[in-house]
This record gives structure tokens, C-alpha cells and sequence, in this order.
């Protein structure tokens, strides 16, 4: 009765083209690069370079960040990280990636945790850098924002998205920023499709993993900027203790984009991370 | 630095406790039954009585259905059937079951098929009952519904919950139902917290998995009743085509519960798809 006899090439091109899958660099082991809400695969050209010539890197976009396909999105296909998740999966199936190590800026942290809990053995260690398991208080959790302040977002957000992403780019990026920084990341902001990056954001902040971080069975790295204004430093720590293999590591980086913005610092401690995942 | 050791006991613990995660039968190979909106474990007690004698079977309840836990449920965290689908997999992995033969009905087709993606190895075989990939008419497909009905329908659910579950009961059973099932339908679905039965409602007609559906490398049968309001049977037969592996078998019944309903029917479905899958 099959219409199409299952075919991997069929599979891997529909993952590939839709997450804009490449593979650079040389090695035998394999580095993972997901890149966070706002930016694409280019925000990681600082650590392709200092990588490349010892890894196989992969760097993908998500669905919905440029460079992907962009027919591939609709809010209800995307409507939660998990989405992201099974797309991960699926990439790293289309390449034939096993025991990769995962380094996942910002929301890539959570969608490298769901991956994690059910295809642990895909992932040899993981690096999460300004990632948040909830960014909304709660009680006994601090995780740096009160709902009306998200609500006033999200109203921001819709009523006026260019002047919000320019604000935005400022504000993450950090004060120490380049201009240069500054400016790429506020364009590749602006360059979103503002339906998707107002889904996106809020998929984000009303987002809540604290009880999966517990159970995630893969060595991991919390790397937390010294002062990043959507990740305090007790959410950095928070994660790094309730992952069951966790551990804590600053970046003296005023900002939301250390692996853009302190290059250096998160480079030196990847490479520390796939030295000890070795 | 980690706070928690791994313990697959306390993992296991939350998953077992948040789908209420059942074994019973006994056997060497391993059923699954996957219910679908508006139901839960409960609706395969017929399938239950046939195959426990040969058979360990596994039943869950989805976060959302009774016997789940509620605590679990967030419209964020279940904003799409990945979700459930990754629940799935931590339900297999809590019972440490591989090599399945899983049973979907409805909103579980799709689950299983997610599921079934990203981990094929847990599956040795598949059964979609009146399982639909896609509700929502679409240029060249014809899902059953038009957008103005779907949203109709969301509004008369907002409105009037318990009015609308009592009807949609009927019409879901179809008319050559017992009184015993349409009231036992009726009655589950009238105890759904209203909030949550119309969030899984949103989540299953804004779906679309018909790219999904030509990937899933696991031998499928799709059993089509031969009058659902929910799935016509030119559904069923784009899905058991589009299937790599799939292939469709009517039953002779009214309605969109065909287990509850024939029985006798589906089960024989059944034990003829898992003698194929041995």
C-alpha cells in the first residue's frame, strides 16, 4: 500500500533543507552549534573558526530564524520548544550525528535538554550558554521577571516590533558590546518575520522545564555571562545545581551573547568542556 | 557542582506518577494503548480483556486526561502534540519498554508517529485508529473541516462546554453505539477541566503532520471506521499511503471510537497487524 518506500535521502533533504543543515570543519569529533532566539547559525563564526580545525562542526538554523525554511513555520507546528526538540533530533539523524557534544545558546539550551531526556546517548556533553529553565517568578523560584512585565512585552512587542528589536539588540547584546555586534544582531532581529519572533519570545518566556533539568542524564556546562539582563546569575546557578550533572561556570561578560560578545572566555571554556566530555 | 545524582527511579517516578503509567497482562511482547481526546486508559478496557492473556500491555493517561496528573498540565507545556509525544518516550523509557507494538487512537496516532520519528527502535509496529494528520481542507486535501467550521466550533466550546460535550459524545460514537458507551464517553468528557479539553481540542485541528507522516520508518496500519465525523475515509486513505509503510483496513462502524465501539472488529484488526509485526 506505500506510496513512497522509505528513503533516507528523501528524509535527510527535507531536515537539511529546512534547517539550513551544514557541516564544516574537520575531526573526528563532533560539535553541535544552536543558535538562540534573534540570531542564526552566523552567530557562531567566532567559534567555528577557533573549532574548526580540530571538530566537525554542525550549525543549523531554526525553523523560522533566517536561512531556514521559512514555509516549514506556523505558529501551531512551533507552538512550544518541543517542536524544536524533535527537530534537532531529526538533524542530527540526517547527518548521522551520534555522541555529539551540544553547545545551545539561550533558547537552544531547553531545546538541547528535551532532546537529551529522550536520546541521551546522541549527546556526549552540553554547554548551555544564558539559558533559562523559566524566566517568569514563581514561588521559591527567582527567575528575574514578573508577568505584567512579560505582558507589557508582549504588547510591546506587537504594537511596535522594529523599535522593540533595535531596543532589544541593545540591551542584550550589553554595554561592552562593538558596534559591529551591536549592529549584526540588531539586524538579524529586524530581519525576523515579526509574526514568528513575537511567537518565538513568547513560546520563550512562558516556557517552564525546572522539573526536566533534573533529569537530564548528560554532562553539562552552565555557562552564565556575569551579567546578562534576561538570565540573572541565580538562574545560571539554579540550573547548574539541578542539573544531576551540572557545573557552573561565569563569563566576566556584560550581556546575552557572551559566544558573540566575549568570544574569547566562552571559547576557552568549550574547550575545557570537550576536553573533560573527551 | 550537581545537587542530584541520576536516579532513574526518580525519574521514572514522576513519569509513571504524571501519565499514570499502568502494566498488566503478561506476555513477552509489549502492547501499548494510546488514547485519544476525551478519554483515557479506560476506553481500552475491551483490547485490555483480549490481549492480556498474551500480552504486557501498557496504558497511560495523556497530562490533561483523568487519572493524569492535572498539576502537570500548562496550555504552554502542552501546546502541541510534540509534547505528548515526548511524554511518550519518557513512558517507554520509565517501563523500559523496546520494541513495542503501539496502538494510537486519535489525537495518539500523531503522538505515535512524532514519537516514532525520533526514536523508531521503540517501535515495531504501529496501529493509527481514526487517526487524522491533518483536520483543516487544504489546497489539494481535503481534511473534512473548513477554517469558518473549525472556528465556529472553538467558539461554542468557550461558550458552552458542557452542552457542546454532551453532543459532540453523541456524534462521536455514532449512532449505532450503546447507551453504555455514549454514556461513558459523555461522561469523560464533561470531567475534563473545560480549559484543558479546549486547549487539546485547538492543538489537534491546527495540526498538520502530513510531512511527518512520509518519514516514519515503522510498519503501520491504519484502521479507517467506515463513518467518523472526525476522519472521513479519504483520510484514512491518504494517511495509510502516505505512510512509507502503511497500510488501511476498514471497519464496519459508525463513529470515531471504533474500540469502544466494534470491538470484536478492531481487536481482530489488531491481533492480524501484531501476528505481521512478529
Amino acid at each position: 500500500m506505500g506510496r513512497l518506500a522509505y528513503n533516507p535521502l528523501t528524509m535527510s533533504k527535507t531536515v537539511l533543507t529546512r534547517n539550513n543543515v551544514q557541516v564544516v570543519g574537520r575531526g573526528d569529533d563532533v560539535l553541535v552549534l544552536a543558535h538562540g532566539f534573534g540570531t542564526n547559525q552566523t552567530a557562531w563564526r567566532n567559534q567555528v573558526r577557533a573549532f574548526e580545525d580540530t571538530h566537525r562542526i554542525v550549525l543549523f538554523d531554526h525553523v523560522g530564524a533566517q536561512g531556514s525554511d521559512l514555509e516549514a513555520y506556523s505558529p501551531h507546528r512551533y507552538a512550544g520548544l518541543e517542536s524544536y526538540a524533535l527537530d534537532l533530533i531529526e538533524v542530527l539523524e540526517a547527518v548521522q550525528a551520534r555522541d555529539v557534544f551540544y553547545v545551545g545558546h539561550s533558547m537552544s539550551g531547553m531545546i538541547g535538554l528535551l532532546a537529551g531526556l529522550v536520546r541521551p546517548e546522541l549527546f556526549r556533553g552540553m554547554v548551555f550558554i544564558s539559558a533559562s529553565p523559566r524566566y517568569i517568578n514563581a514561588p521559591d523560584y527567582r527567575g528575574g521577571f514578573e508577568r505584567p512585565d512579560i505582558d507589557a512585552l508582549y504588547e510591546t512587542i506587537e504594537k511596535h516590533f522594529d523599535a522593540w528589536a533595535s531596543g532589544f539588540a541593545q540591551a542584550a547584546v550589553g554595554p561592552s558590546a562593538t558596534p559591529e555586534v551591536v549592529k549584526a544582531f540588531s539586524e538579524s532581529l529586524i530581519a525576523l518575520r515579526p509574526d514568528i519572533a513575537i511567537g518565538v519570545i513568547r513560546i520563550i518566556f512562558e516556557s517552564d522545564f525546572r522539573e526536566q533539568v533534573t533529569r537530564l542524564n548528560v554532562p553539562s556546562w552552565v555557562v552564565q555571562p556575569l551579567h546578562d539582563f534576561a538570565v540573572p546569575n541565580h538562574v545560571g546557578e539554579y540550573l547548574a545545581k539541578s542539573l544531576p550533572k551540572g557545573q557552573l561556570h561565569y563569563v566576566p561578560n556584560q550581556g546575552h551573547l557572551p559566544h558573540m560578545t566575549a568570544p574569547n572566555e566562552v571559547n576557552a571554556l568549550i574547550a575545557q568542556a570537550l576536553a573533560a566530555a573527551s
